[in-house]
């Protein structure tokens, strides 16, 4: 089993330091502490277990850090940044876990830009030694690049020439539209074993400024400071992400909040959210929940189990999510996430929610979402039902169950707070086509819906009443389960989207699918292929077709 | 062989009549014209042969039929509009073949799209009978969508559920982007195999009306007029799309303006373009000669020479571009394009020149564009130069050679006339990250560019001069050559669009990528896979793993 959840005390190729409101983030992996056996993690490289610390250390900064308003990126180690990820490790893994662990990492990467656009936290990349494929590809994440000018350190996207697959950890992507790299200089660069150093970097825009040895430490410092100094930034006492209570049975997960019940025969595990028990008052009150409060709580344990499923459940090909509670105290919560949204820790929680639900669009599986009686879909919550490739609501009360009927409720953060990777609101996305359906949701804010109205105002799929329920949500289940999982992969990775593309869609939907497909093609990963060849001294052999 | 060279006196499975402004395009497939063995092209299945037919009569509408401001699709058969690609012809095969194949049709759906929009020439797909799977994609092109409403004719999507693939021929795409359907509506209908009809069809946006057979013949007739009616195509007299003069031995492709030599060994083919040799002097001049006129010449000789490298060189991994010829002759002939603009004939030929440069950038091999002593990159030819991954440009003038250095020219028609995919012109898209070298590129309009002056500009990617052209071009030539060809396709197929995407890159990109990799997953295509059992009563075995 793989294990998402860490802490500092527990990593072992991470290094956090911190001096006033700037903080280092220092990279020294352990070669003998590969996630797998068979391979050392050399150089700097990594695996998805280094990439899990990192993913926590950038959350813990946003949310244990708030004085610290720029992170340095660095080494530990001499003469090399971060080598990328580990060869052998991808030659030896499976085609899942090479998606995974791409698909892992580019959130990761997102995630920090998320940082700096949105928490006033930014990154500085401080290459001293050579920033190679992934190793670069992180570099890029950060808001400013320097490079050391010393005659050895280079940045290099190596992959196509050494391993015959793609810089595919947003490389690409970001060589084109964040750095805006001209076309055929990132040709040249992508195609380029040995990297580019010195004026070129710069010239290309692929670093933002060079710095001679003798001056390295004192300007790290003086941007450091530079970009501290322009953040907005402005929380005192960070909270602390204490562990997540779960419990990891053969067919269940469970957290506080979160249930997850396995049917492996059907191939399906059933989400249910449990709504809030009680809640603070103000924002005192907030803060002084910390990681109990819950919508904070919620998101991580969601994000946890979505991430769980991902890398332990491969065979899991559907996801149903119901919820029970009072929507009251989710349109509560909702309420208390608007009320203080100026506040530096709201703020955090309703940002780590946005990243969560974009966890779910994701998801290469099926999303139905089940609104039944007792179920509290409110406001964020109902964000599960927007992101849902169906959503089924129960018409009508059930027979001998004296809750009354199932409802649906949208707050105004149904609009703002959570938009997709394409910009959009989970609902702009499901009226593209419909800008009046869109107002009209909107003036639903506030307003109690049942099956009729959340039906006709398009906001579910379908409705079914007590006589019909169990037999069309079986339907929908088991028809879901009969398809190919790769086609619904494939369906749902366009539909999910609609129109408008952003970088972030662009490295999910065009890169990632590129380099999936050449994950599967034997010129990389064949027995004469480049991953299963590097290192051995005997050349790949292609074939020459194109296709 | 694959030959996409035809006239409708050749076509086994279409028939065009006219009437007036309005033209019936009639699809009748002849089960017994597929182009290879192994199937029958029942109810009005496709393969590629079908759509070399299609793609010509689109293009004949448009260049021999101005007075054709209307095109009805429909079909031949009873009971069936077009049951889609054929399912046989996809299992047997191979990967290449597909990829291609889907391209190839997605382009032509484009074309159709294009005519609608550019040259008034619209689509209507009047729907009697099933319109499966690339069957309805192929009607959803199509400005207006009719079904007669018989209880029996639907719309479907069925490839998911029937196949384990894609609805690839931008299917997906255009139900969310064009016909903006709701994606749990989407969802629906690509998993339901029997498709939609009637009523619902309409409220789910999958068709604009159905119609009541009694009224049927009337109201397509009406629709086709009112259509016609709303164009402001205004042209009189077609010019008739002359066979090409055309030979191919075993290393060469040749025609009047364009010579392909073929170099087995180094995987390459030198594409040389010769300039103008004459021009007319005037519009009435272009129009009598007609597909004689230079522009038009080129235009189609690079598709069809690009087309049949696509399907019957895929070991030639590389185009190199050349030019030969006055450039001041090519500026003349983009002087004529931009003078005559507003004229119906000019105006496709530029709508053409832009499609083909549309397929060069689509062209899943490596583009080199050499820039030298006696060639002729001037304006629209000049878009080979920043169609390629790199360009390279010789310095000063090679010994022996008295023609003088190599020069480059832009046009007008560089900034506007041949939008990629994205939208952007090559120069947009080149200056992603720059709007100031745009600008200034805007400025060297009709200047004469030496290679110092456009390296400077960065409009070409090196110059080299006597001493070192030899040995950079082998190079990068050798190099290109030695690397993996599918990293290289979907390296290309990243750097070359930058920014921003429309339906089109999205289906080329996302849509088209995903099917490529479903395309390779055992699921589709492995002997239990549903391609290879499809029709055998045989359940296909689906390993349940999503990735």
């Amino acid at each position: 089993m793989i294990d998402f959840q860490t802490d500092p005390t527990r990593y072992r190729h991470w290094k956090l330091s911190f001096d006033g409101p700037v903080a280092t983030l220092t990279m020294d992996v352990d070669p003998a502490g590969g996630l797998m056996d068979g391979y050392e993690l050399k150089l700097n490289s990594y695996d998805l277990g280094v990439d899990i610390e990192l993913a926590d250390a950038v959350q813990r900064l946003r949310f244990e850090h708030p004085e610290v308003k720029a992170v340095v990126l660095r080494s530990g180690k001499q003469g090399v940044f971060c080598a990328g990820a580990n060869i052998r490790m991808l030659g030896a893994a499976s085609h899942g876990h090479k998606v995974n662990f791409c698909k892992f990492t580019n959130e990761t990467r997102m995630s920090i830009e998320d940082a700096s656009e949105h928490s006033g936290q930014c990154y500085i990349a401080a290459i001293a030694g050579s920033a190679a494929g992934g190793g670069y590809e992180l570099a890029v994440t950060a808001d400013h690049i320097m490079l050391i000018d010393d005659r050895r350190s280079s940045v290099s996207l190596p992959e196509l020439p050494l391993l015959a697959v793609l810089p595919g950890t947003g490389g690409l992507t970001r060589l084109t539209d964040k750095r805006r790299v001209r076309r055929d200089r990132a040709d040249i660069f992508c195609t380029a074993q040995e990297g580019v150093r010195g004026k070129r970097a710069v010239e290309w825009r692929l670093v933002d400024e060079i710095v001679p040895p003798s001056a390295w430490e004192a300007k790290v410092t003086e941007r450091a400071l530079e970009l501290a100094g322009r953040s907005h930034r402005d929380g005192v006492k960070g909270i602390a992400l204490t562990p997540l209570r779960r419990t990891i049975a053969d067919n269940a997960v469970s957290y506080p909040y979160v249930q997850a019940a396995l049917d492996r025969a059907a191939r399906s595990v059933t989400i249910t959210i449990q709504g809030p028990l009680d809640l603070p008052g103000d924002l005192r009150g907030i803060h002084d929940s910390g990681a109990l409060f819950w919508p904070l709580a919620v998101a991580r344990e969601l994000d946890d189990l979505l991430l769980h499923l991902r890398l332990n459940e491969p065979s899991i090909g559907l996801l149903v999510f119901r919820s029970v509670g009072d929507p009251g105290s989710v349109v509560a919560a909702d309420g208390l996430l608007e009320q203080y949204q100026g506040d530096w820790l709201v703020r955090e929680i309703r940002l780590l929610l946005k990243r969560v639900f974009k966890r779910v669009d994701m998801m290469a599986r099926s999303l139905i979402t089940l609104i039944d009686p007792g179920s509290c879909f409110a406001g964020s919550l109902a964000e599960l039902v927007f992101a849902a490739d169906r959503a089924v609501m129960f018409a009508g009360t059930a027979t001998g169950d004296n809750r009354g009927p199932a409802t649906l409720h949208l707050s105004a953060l149904n609009f703002s707070a959570f938009p997709m990777g394409n910009g959009l609101s989970r609902l702009a996305n499901r009226f593209y086509g419909e800008p009046e359906s869109l107002d009209a949701a909107a003036r639903l804010i506030g307003e109690t819906l049942d099956a009729e109205t959340a039906e006709r105002h398009g906001l579910v799929t379908f409705a079914y009443d007590d006589v019909d329920w169990d037999d069309e949500v079986r339907l929908i289940l088991e028809e879901r389960a009969s398809f190919s999982p790769d086609a619904l992969t494939g369906l749902e990775a366009n539909l999910r989207f609609v129109g408008p593309e952003t970088m972030e869609t662009r490295i999910f939907g065009r890169l990632t699918a590129w380099q999936n497909w050449i994950f599967q093609r034997p010129n990389a990963v064949g027995e004469a292929g480049s991953l299963k060849r590097y290192g051995s001294g005997v050349r790949p052999d292609f074939n020459t077709e194109r296709v």
